[in-house]
Order: C-alpha cells, then structure tokens, then sequence
C-alpha cells in the first residue's frame, strides 16, 4: 500500500500507540480523583501540557485539550463569538476555510451574526488588505486557516497578524490543522490569539486535539461542567490520547527538522511529473504552497474514477477533502479560486507525510501516466 | 490496589485495549474517504453503532458518537435549547444532577432561558409529580439523571417519562453515565428521548461517549463541520475508541448478567459494616438505589484525610464527585439533600466494577475500621 492521504488522515506512529497502552493500562486514573492514582494522571496531563507548549513554543497555560481539529475550531469560534456577543457580531473569515470553520459560521449567522467571507486570489491566497477593508467597529474575530487542506497554499499569517496589532480589539484564530510540523509558525510572532491543531493529521490517535488560547483571553465554553481545563473545556481528560499527542508531535516535529527538504523535494518531482501529462492541470500554486499536498485535476476524467482506478494498484488518494468526499461536491476550495465545476469535480488530490518515500512518488506518477493512458483508451472504445 | 473508584474512572478492560490498538494500526483510515482504507474504517463505525444499539435496545440511528459524557449533556441540553428556542426557553431539572447538567444550564440561563431545579427529598429522589407542577407551554426540556454519581440514588425515570406522555412536546433527556450496565433502563419504555452514557465509566477509553437521540428529534450540533454523525456531531470519528467503547459495553453488559447479584450483595455486606462503625452515617440510600456506590460521613474527620489514610494502605476511593474533589467543595447532591455541611465535608464515595471481589470488600471495611480507631486515638492526644 501506498498511502497518499495524509491530509485526511495518518497512520499513529508506533510509539504513540506504545504510549497510549502505558498510560491507559498503568494510569488509567481520573486526574481529578484525589489518591495517588489522580495525581499521576494529572503529572503526566501536566507534563504532556508543558512539552506541547514547548514544542508550539507558547506557555503552558495557553494549551487547551479537546478533542480534535472540530472541537477547536467550533470552540474558538463559537466560544469567541459567545463571549462578545454584548461588544459586536461581525466576524470575519475566507472563502478557503475547512467544513468546522464555516459550518461554525453559519450557525452564527442564525444566531444573528454578520459574517464577511473574504475571496481568494486565483492561485489560493487571501490578502491582509482585503481582510482588513472588512473590519468595522463591530468586528470580534477573523479566522483565517495556515495551510489549505485542498490545494495546500499557505495563507499569509504574518501579515494578518501584523495588520491586526491595529485593531487590537479583534481576536485572531488560525487553523493550523494541516500546517503543524510541516510549515513553521511562530504563533507570538504572528499576533495569533487561537490556534487549532488535530493530532490525527500528525501520527497521534484520532479524537484528540489543541486549541492554543492566548493568555488572558476568555471564551465561552462549548462543554461546560466539571471546570478542567481552567473551565473552557470541561470532561474527563483523555490522558492516555493526550500523552500520545504529545509524542506525535515531538516526533513529528523532529522530522521536520530531518525530512522537510526530502518532503519538499519529492513534491517537486510529483509536480514535474504531473505537468508533463497532457490535461493535466496542477492546483497547486508554485510558490507558498505546503509541502505535502499536490492537487490536480485530470480533464475528462471523474476524479472518483481515477481515486478507485489508483487503489486497484495499491495508491491511496483522495478527491476532495475527506469530509467532503462522500456528497460528491466539488472541492469548495477550487471552487473558490475559480476553477470550472467541471474540473473541479476532475480534482485529485495527495497529501505526504514524512513516512513517504521518493520510490513511492515514482511508484504514483506512474501509477497515474498509465491510469491516463488506460482510461483514455476505455473511453474511445 | 484496592481500586474502589469506579465511578470516577474505570480501568480498561484488556481485550477493549486490544481492540483499540488493532483498529489504530491496521484501519486507521478516515471513514469519510473514498477509498478502501476508508470503507474499512466506515464499516467498523457502522458494526460499532449496530452493536451498541442492540446492547441499548434502540435503532442504529439513533447512537451518535461523542467524546464523552460531558460532551453528551452538553449536546442534549444545549443543542435541545438552541434547536427550540422559537417554541420556548423553560427547561425543568433537579438539584441531583451532574457538573456537565448544571453548568450547561447555567450558561443557557446567561442566555435567557428560564431554569426551574426540582429539590429532591432527603433521600435523594426527586418526583413526577414536582415536575409536573413546573411545566408550562413554554418548557422544552426535562433533565433528570438515572443514578447519582455520589450517593447511588436512582431516579423514576420510567414514572417521569410516563408523566411526560401527556407533554408530548417536552423533550426527555436522561444522565445515564453511572447507570448503563448496572441499573436496567428501557429506553423507549420510559419515553426518554436523549441518553447520555460516558465510555470510561464502564471500562471503556476515555475520550468516547453516547447520546442516544430518539429518531427523528433535532438538535442545534455544538460541534459543526463536515456533518459526520448525521449532522450532529461534526470531526472525525475516533473510530478505535468507538470499536472499544462496543466492547467494553458488551463485556459489561455481559458481567451484568453474571455478576449484578454478587456486586449487590457486596455492597449489601459494606453498607452493613459501615452502620457498625459509631459515628459512620451511610448516606446511600436503603431502597432504589444502585448496586455499585456507597456513600458514608464519618463524623468529625476531613474525608481527604480519610481518602489519604485509606491510600497509604492500598484502597482508593474518594471524596465526592472526582471533578468536584479538587475545590473541595461539600458534594452538591448531599447538601441538596440536608446534610449539614460539615457531615457534607466528611463524606467518602466508594463505587465498584465487576471487577471487585468480596476479598476486597474486606480488606477495605477493616481499613476503615481500623483508621477511624487510629485517626480517633491520634486527635486525643
Ligand atoms: C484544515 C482543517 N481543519 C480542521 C479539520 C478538522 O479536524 P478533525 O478531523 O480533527 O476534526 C481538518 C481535517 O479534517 C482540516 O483539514
Ligand atoms: C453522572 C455523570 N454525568 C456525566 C459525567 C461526565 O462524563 P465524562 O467524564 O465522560 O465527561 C460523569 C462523570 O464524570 C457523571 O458521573
């Protein structure tokens, strides 16, 4: 099996998994409970908290567990919007976001809120001028995503968070799912107030998450009741899963540092590759793109047809995001930037992770040039 | 160890390890992609739901995954409020209920709705007939938990859903966590229309729960997004923690059968030997009350003292509810039922599992014995 669908989700890492049996068998306790069993729960809870603030380099105070990108994303939103309901309505995002991120918004709308949804640029990207043309003395909160789960372009954080020093009452949120441990972000750096992360897009378990809180801001809780988690996040935590979050991301983040040029490099070739078939359109933009996802769409072709036509040859891609897979839409990303329903709907998408390999990407475009080739011929005959 | 904190957390069972690093590392795929990584995943959700569905007598519809018991009553509750906030703001609840339960409520009340708390009485039951008093057409909610999570009470639900047939409008929402494989419930019989059960209570992982929500009632989702959960709970499933939660309900539905007897007649010989001990009050309940937890003052000792004295000979048990133990805070369903402060302050909870022998039972009444003897002894002199 060759696995290119990382963005969907990725295989936990073996020590993750040895780490998570250890906490679950041998400190199964509730970091609540006062015996001694509590305490080595709520130790290794701490202990987890402060190697991911670390490793995000932020306090540990400013780590919040839930239970995976959704959570975070709904939390962050709808928490902000919740807690300064009294001050304004207008929340501010792009026409880029994840499923979690717009579903939260129009839930707001309902709920009376102003949402400006700002249009990427054709190649991917958002621009801190357009965002801050929208932004009015009624604006609580711009959430703008790190890195497209679609097309992998990389939105300009920086710059956003710079523009926003202005306007110091707007809270700031990131999705940063399909950026961490891929393309360095420095949350302080960048003004980011709310950052989410799922460890499933990072060899941790599924079910698991952070959303960074920047110290001193306030959300409404989604889930209220025994106060963990300084009271935003309420539940028994998930130590075991938590602990391996914190080792998927010490691993992962350890790879960056070894395996992002070869990462980068075997992007490239799969680009290269896919430019030399002819009607083949890559997505992707050149430049400012993550490292991982490469999306192109093959013209004539259902994209389904080729995901299943690629699986009997043992590569496992995907057509849009997964989450989107099942209806068939089109990719709202590509959607976005203009591309025709058409091809849109021919859109193919892989997504790495440190695991892949070059031989496996020569294994794919091949894959792929012949597939072409193949359905082409069924399709004349 | 004498691990006699159950209620707080269990210890996972073995084969429901098994089964979560299995699914981890073999069929870690999304279950919303399209190709056969993720229609094994999708399968294993689907066995998962139909297993837990036939274990809780109910239709496969009508199991939706979450991440756990507060997440649940924060679904019902909050998502009920939200779905029917046209029709009326009036919800009814007791002053038995969970953290998860409570502050839910108190955050809707922020929100404008109005919150009417039916006092149990000193036993620690509430009534049909209290609630029905309160109802008026602008209810939309009843919220009444099965068992206590402190003192064991268990409540009529199937006279409270009877009673609620004539308010057919009003939803039904039950805390099961510390009922479901102990106490019998039937769903439908007793008309409850959302049912929360928590993963980690019965052997489970943590991180995984239930809310059962009867075909056809609609709730506002607190987490929204790629509209996995029919909608209603939006993220990725945690599939290996939900393959493990249908194992460890089915191993505890199992032990059920074998085992109830046995565990109440453990308890039955604890309540026994702890009426013997001068100056030991047993809070829980004579009649209707569950097979697993037993609540005692003793007066004129702190209960961390008492937790912490029993520790240092093997036995966990603790104060009162885990997620309340931290602030120290007299347990709120004792207060709600009369207990003076004080007696409040010095009460101890312990909750059983299958898992626990009459050995056990033993070992921990004499330690009680003998520390209540040694601790009287160190305040004389
Ligand atoms: C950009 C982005 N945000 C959020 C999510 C949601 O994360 P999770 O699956 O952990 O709920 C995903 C993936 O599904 C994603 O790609
Ligand atoms: C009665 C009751 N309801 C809800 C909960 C919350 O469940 P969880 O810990 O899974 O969030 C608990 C336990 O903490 C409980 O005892």
């Amino acid at each position: 099996m060759i696995y290119l669908d990382n963005s969907a989700t990725t295989k936990p890492y073996k020590e993750v998994l040895d780490s998570f049996i250890k906490v679950s068998s041998e400190y199964f306790g509730n970091p609540s409970s006062l015996h001694e069993l509590g305490g080595k729960a709520e130790r290794l809870l701490m202990q987890a908290r402060g190697q991911i603030a670390q490793l995000l380099n932020v306090q540990q105070n400013e780590v919040y567990f839930t239970s995976g990108g959704t959570e975070s994303n709904n939390l962050a939103i709808k928490g902000t919007a919740l807690m300064h309901r009294k001050r304004g309505r207008h929340i501010i995002t792009t026409g880029l976001e994840h499923a979690s991120v717009k579903e939260a918004m129009e839930q707001l709308k309902e709920l009376g809120c102003r949402i400006s949804v700002i249009a990427p640029d054709k190649n991917g990207f958002v621009h801190a001028e357009d965002i801050e043309k929208e932004i009015t003395p009624e604006t609580i909160l711009v959430s703008v995503m790190h890195v497209n789960n679609e097309i992998g372009s990389i939105q300009p954080i920086e710059e956003i968070g710079e523009m926003l020093r202005k306007h110091s009452k707007v809270v700031f949120h990131v999705d940063n799912v399909q950026g961490i441990g891929k393309v360095p972000l420095d949350l302080y750096k960048a003004n980011v107030d709310l950052c989410t992360i799922s460890a499933h897009k990072f060899h941790g378990l599924k079910g698991n998450g952070v959303l960074f809180i920047r110290d001193g801001l306030l959300l409404s809780p989604l889930l209220s009741g025994g106060n963990q988690e300084w009271k935003m996040r309420s539940g028994t935590e998930n130590v075991a899963g938590i602990v391996a979050m914190a080792k998927a991301l010490r691993l992962t983040m350890n790879n960056m540092e070894k395996h992002l040029e070869r990462l980068s490099s075997i992007k490239r070739f799969i680009i290269d590759e896919m430019d030399k078939i002819e009607g083949v359109a890559v997505h992707t933009p050149e430049r400012n793109s993550a490292p991982h996802i490469v999306n192109f769409s093959i013209k004539g072709f259902k994209a389904e047809v080729f995901v299943h036509a690629l699986e009997e040859r043992g590569v496992y891609v995907s057509t849009t995001s997964a989450c989107s897979s099942k209806k068939s839409a089109a990719s709202s990303t590509l959607m976005a930037i203009g591309i025709p329903e058409k091809d849109a709907k021919s859109a193919v998408r892989i997504s790495l992770s440190y695991e892949n390999t070059k031989e496996e990407a020569e294994v794919f475009t091949e894959a792929v040039k012949e597939t072409v080739i193949r359905l082409r011929e069924v399709m004349k005959s």
